[in-house]
């Protein structure tokens, strides 16, 4: 059975070692999903018609999180990313927002915690914004979709 | 039917105005579960009768990430926090965690978003330090619980 | 002469105490314009017109900026901000665009480097923006418009 | 025409994907000019001339700000900066300072921001220390000089 | 005997509930030493002569530092600074330099971290711009000198 | 004798050109002991055994902040860590704790500065966990132990 990478054989937290690892191409897609009252995703329907505030405030949200992964993360290792896309697919048989990001870097590790905390910042931005309206929103089916690159080559995950 | 409070008149987003809510003691509850493989639960178990340290890094990680909720959430007010508490309830028979935060301020606004945040960036953290072994970590049910202070007063989510 | 208050009588750079000052209701308005070709001008406001997004991820930047204000000037203060306007006044005769920032905070000091700082950021993100197809924009009339509350009473700045 | 390169072909805010693009040498400078009273460049000089404190923090202060470029501009890469330089240039006839900034890096995209972000910061620090003696200080001309490095080649730009 | 405050009873970290505590003024005096080669000072105090960099940059660091304070130490309270100062002895005997800071605070938590955190900060500033000509600097006695305000009383430590 | 490398000809303070450096595999270590009265170490110890915290969220402090060196120390490159390591030794007979930290990178500049400044945090998130129970704690003996890797080779210091 594979053992925690990030504790050592004294249980110890440990940032895992990418020294040795080369640097190539990575990306990483993540989702979350947002619910809501249905009145609730009328009124962000309608303002998005008119300007779409409420949904590119939570895009910018995503995307400035995503910068600030490995500062929230704790083993996190910083990365220079390379890319960073938060997009938004309004479900209403659902009553439901489902948000995915796509982040991009050519470096050492990985970037699914920057592709989750992309879309994780960002539905926590559509709960402030409409949390005076509906307090009972709720995120859920927060994943890792795809990862490409590494050593451990791609996955995609079956939904 | 209710305005998106963080939208004015020209759907341009803004702050909402505290300046002249009075100060007063606020605290709130959200939660989150993180569901996994067994083994995975297994796993972060056997480590934390050792020492505990997925749960404590993650704990660590949701306080912190509270401390930083109005730099990540763009329109939320930056505020004082009194007091985080971040606890996990291990739920074998869902094979999952769940992650509860209670975040207290005396202050012009309440701490909703701090509470979500911290138990989403907990829950995140959760995910970092197993990725290796179980990359279908699934979080979910995000959300507030409780809420006491200010003007709109006493909210209990029915569960 | 008045002397610098930020220097003492050795030349040391300094914090001012602020630790006697009564807590007051204290307001602040900035502005900033930026200069750019005619043909600047017309994509941001035709994409102003589909759906903002220029202005509109300024206006974010520059509100979260004024976040930061206290980490970004060394002897600033921090405070809590409690409202912060980042709006946008498009003047084509000038092949310009006037920001102004208005902050709010209860606090021991003022506000005008929150505001300074939110119109100055929120300039540089339309350079950014902007800057693949106009790099000779430029940032001027950086300047402290109004000023209220605390000791010194109310300013305004006369255009 | 050429579009902006920030927005996508729906109108939205994305972040340019520079994975492809090769790591090279780049460098950028950047001015900014701050607009004063003769009392109060006589003052800074003054300092200066003891132990040029107004001038030393603003230096500072731009050259940490240009290390936090990608926190502040939402759609700004995150770089490694090798070098940045600040400096001042005392303009007695035009009561005022000129500051410019000298940024390097080797990375996959271009130092601009970080160059402006220097000089932009560096003139708010100035007007911090001194907004006590001179509210109507004006900070302008803050623009892009010289840029080097990457697809586009060598911008100079006349003055 | 006394627990640890940041402990609960399950052994689990916990940030202290400050939130029924007064708020009231509060000041901490915090030093640290920083030992070197003769060499090293005497390159110091030449350049402190000329200007003072050195010292300057490091007093600039420590006050910038001890805002950050909460985001360092993971279970401090964030609070809002209202002063501090950050001062240099140089002790030519001993081949040191002793930093003292001295922050203040209105507020509902003692100011004795964010002073430990601008004299540390503030040493550790010197060593990265003498570290090129002296590697074995060492930083020493690190210690809280005064602390008043609070239901804890005064407290002065005695050298 | 050799200059300050931080300092220009003119005296003012310059980050240190690294653009022509190679990229090449770095490590540092570095200690840093905190002194305590023989209860307070009991304390921690108990809280070890049991679950270990207060070094643990030490351990996890120390780690962040290396990630935030550059953030801290103004004159610092900013550069991607690939592996941090903070460890503990009890010392008994001393009342102390010695901490290690062990820092790595592929990049242009040692990581001295990272080492340093993960100790000091752990050090310093020692003394607030515990402070309510011994307000004497010190600081002492911190410094670099190794370090290798760059053009000026491996340093080892004697002890």
């Amino acid at each position: 059975m594979k053992n925690l990478t990030h504790i050592d054989e004294q249980g110890r937290a440990k940032m895992v070692d990418v020294s040795e690892k080369p640097s190539t191409a990575r990306e990483a897609v993540a989702m979350a999903k947002i619910l809501m009252k249905p009145e609730t995703l009328q009124l962000i329907i309608e303002n998005r018609i008119a300007k779409g505030e409420v949904l590119q405030v939570a895009r910018i949200a995503g995307i400035m999180a995503s910068k600030k992964t490995s500062e929230l993360i704790p083993l996190c290792h910083p990365l220079s990313i390379t890319k960073v896309d938060v997009d938004f697919n309004i479900l209403p048989q659902e009553n439901a927002i489902e948000i995915q990001a796509r982040v991009k870097t050519i470096g050492q590790t990985g970037v699914e915690m920057e592709a989750l905390t992309a879309v994780t910042v960002s539905a926590l931005t559509v709960y402030d914004m409409c949390k005076a309206v509906d307090r009972e929103m709720t995120i859920t089916e927060v994943m890792l979709l795809e990862k490409r690159g590494g050593k451990s080559g791609e996955f995609v995950r079956k939904r």
